[in-house]
């Protein structure tokens, strides 16, 4: 049979079955943008015959990383907020306020670029102006899983004083639906499905109840989860014990928001009992390890809602904060925090990290019937890394096979060398072949410094830790 | 005046002051292996003329890394011993029983290059047989201060039940002894002084008293640190207790070893109390937040060393440990696990992080008159980054400088482009000059190949968490 690209000779990670599915002497065929076949060269060599043959000997070809939780659209602050308390309010605030969606659609399309470089096929991204954003992915070659990022904050909020409940601008809250619905209508299936889009509450703390209801029966009519952050730190729960009375799970249990639908981002602040609660309901988990640790210094409890039945996955958050978007970090970061947390090295191993890239991952984001594995049928999104950076040295395949363990523990993401995305090589030796990089990269800089000129009295005025380091001379 | 190589128009970090000291129109003059000035490019450029230019335009210029903790000799089996328990006697002995000194010096090249294209350039390594290890060093241009790492260790010990006390072999000791003194006599000093050497005794529980005064009244006659880890595992304090009644620090303190000449590598078990100890006695520490994270789930009291008015700085330990040789990462997850530690994100910051694998580092080794900072006078150690990768971006210099917190977070190694170690350009766009890259990498691997073939008996008998991992077909 003819097939586009035959991929052989290579270590192939298919991620079926209850580990990674591993075939020593592995082959890929696809088709389009599908996969046609998967098994050993031996044999997809005698059944295809292809336009384009990839030797990828000395090569680990596997399934492009999911990136389950990312806000590409404010990576223009990266580096700004580091190291210091009240993050959001006085890190981040300062700058978002004088932000323009034209800033935010440049520095996201270097942070795609950071992402695909690092192995990253598919990007669940959820940020306000997505629907400008999404053109960035359209025009890369990436897969998407978009969402507007949906809340009634008005401008001003940056202006209030830590721990003042926040105020609700109905109005900003429709016109952000608006757009939610016009990525739903216009956008959801673009690019032969490798677009797609969901509905993306900002958080319980950030909206009205009556918006809340809204999304939810907005979801059932559209079929769609919901992408929201869930008791993601003390802040929320401040505002919401100061609004409602009650914690975030406690709120959103009562008004029926923990089922299926529910994609529970973060979960950092939810005791054990919350998290059980949450993860039996059938809503899934996304952790964001390197975030939340650099963020709030803190561990959220995936191991517990892994324990107590739920699915959960990893993403790599916002630049600022993390502050990089990169699914190796996010791996070795979720494993070596979680046997911090236990004091126990066997407790979250590299088989688990790297299923919560990518097949785990697919299923919280509802995609796993078309990424997250190489199967047949399957959409065709491929990495290949090379196994011979001194990274991955040595290779050995018994009595133990090392290769996974090195990708999660040692790999960095510059050992991705090929990205192949809906059939299509968006990354051939390290060049991405879609867009111009090196101006991607120009034109973001320039308005990240026009940003910082503008946002200068606010960033003065929030007196923060890193201001005060940078005043000190430490920076 | 006449230099030989001017490097201009680069963000410089020259690690002097209290900060980072940086200099954002800077320039770094070098003659012969020694850096001439260090100011900014105006100047520079006035009072220097320089057989070869860099134009640094976009990059940022800093004093190499230092790795003040590395094992290179046991990166041949990087992979084989990660997520399980009894690390060191399941995982780690059934190889090394096997390994051969050749094994060793093949596999530790392979994991210099490692650390060189992540910015690495002094190593200060501590494994056996470094008599064969250093002449790695001699060839690839790296600086070095190396260690035998000397124990009266059997090789039979790999065959002992946990918990059970080592035996001593008096005659293994002076074997390896020898090997130290050989290092001290024949190689300290060499390559123009590229080269130095200390002694290094394994640990307290890996030989006898007898021995560890012997080596101290050496570090006496030879003005030598002791590079020697400490409190490194609950393992160890088990076998202190059992053979002396009594933990490590309260030991080393009764028998004369704590002070100035003590590099105390690890102190993972060591209370607040004992830490305050070893801190105040003038002995310095060693962190190893990748490795002691994965290994044992654990981080060391840093912060409590450094609150005591101790001087600390940053190892990657061992490569089937940790399990990468990058101090990028080492920056990033001292930062994170510390915050973590403390449930407070500003509590170890960026600049604190790239302290202590610079100028802190060099301090601990003792080598800070030479390196760790940028200044006339000290070695020409630098090396320069790319800071139009996305991982930097953007930079800002105004109200907040980002190029710290992003390099600490944010950048995973492959940035850096180019590395000048004792004045010589030792990797140029990310080549390595000095020796065959590939070439080492396939003689390493064969290596290895051979060496998992021989431990296999070995490696089945030990029965290891990771072992049932694979037997049940998860890697």
């Amino acid at each position: 049979m003819k097939v586009d690209i035959l991929i052989v000779n290579g270590f192939v990670v298919t991620m079926e079955g209850k580990g990674v599915g591993m075939i020593e002497d592995g082959a890929v065929a696809i088709k389009g943008n599908i996969i046609e076949a998967v098994g050993r060269t031996e044999e997809l060599s005698r059944d295809y015959k292809a336009e384009r043959i990839i030797d990828a000997k000395n090569k680990l070809v596997m399934p492009g990383l999911i990136d389950a939780h990312i806000h590409t659209g404010i990576s223009i602050i990266r580096g700004v907020a580091q190291d210091m308390t009240n993050w959001m309010q006085k890190g981040i605030w300062p700058f978002m306020k004088h932000m323009t969606r034209e800033d935010s659609v440049k520095g996201s399309m270097v942070n795609i670029m950071e992402g695909i470089r690092a192995g990253t096929t598919t990007f669940c991204d959820y940020d306000g102006y997505m629907t400008d954003i999404v053109h960035n992915y359209i025009k890369i070659g990436a897969r998407a899983r978009v969402a507007e990022m949906v809340n009634e904050l008005p401008p001003e909020i940056s202006d209030l004083e830590v721990g003042e409940l926040y105020t609700f601008n109905p109005s900003i809250g429709q016109e952000k639906l608006a757009r939610n619905l016009d990525l739903m209508d216009n956008y959801h299936g673009l690019e032969d499905g490798r677009i797609t889009c969901i509905l993306g509450p900002q958080g319980p703390d950030m909206m009205s109840l009556e918006l809340l209801h809204e999304m939810k029966s907005l979801a059932e009519i559209y079929d769609s989860k919901l992408h929201m952050h869930v008791a993601q730190g003390d802040r929320e729960i401040d505002q919401m014990v100061k609004r409602y009375g009650k914690r975030s799970v406690a709120f959103l249990e009562e008004n029926g928001f923990l089922n299926e639908r529910l994609i529970a981002v973060h979960l950092t602040e939810a005791t054990d009992e919350e998290t059980e609660i949450v993860a039996k309901s059938g809503a899934n988990m996304i952790y964001c390890a390197g975030s939340i640790g650099i963020i709030d210094g803190l561990v959220p409890p995936m191991l517990t809602f892994l324990e107590s039945g739920g699915t959960a996955c990893l993403g790599s958050d916002q630049a600022p904060g993390n502050n990089c978007n990169n699914m190796m970090n996010e791996m070795k970061f979720a494993a070596i925090l979680n046997k911090v947390k236990r004091a126990n090295p066997a407790v979250f191993h590299a088989t688990l990290a790297l299923r919560s890239a990518t097949i785990e991952a697919a299923r919280v984001m509802g995609i796993d019937h078309e990424v997250g594995s190489l199967r047949a049928g399957k959409k065709a999104d491929i990495i290949l890394l090379n196994l011979q950076d001194p990274t991955f040295f040595p290779v050995l395949t018994s009595p133990i096979r090392n290769i996974i363990p090195n990708l999660v523990y040692s790999a960095r993401g510059h050992e991705v060398e090929t990205s192949i995305i809906d059939g299509k090589i968006v990354m051939e030796d390290r060049k991405i072949t879609t867009i111009d990089e090196n101006k991607a990269i120009e034109e973001a800089q320039q308005a990240a410094e026009g940003l910082a000129e503008r946002a200068k009295d606010d960033i003065l005025h929030a007196e923060s830790d890193i201001l005060t380091m940078m005043r000190e001379g430490m920076l």
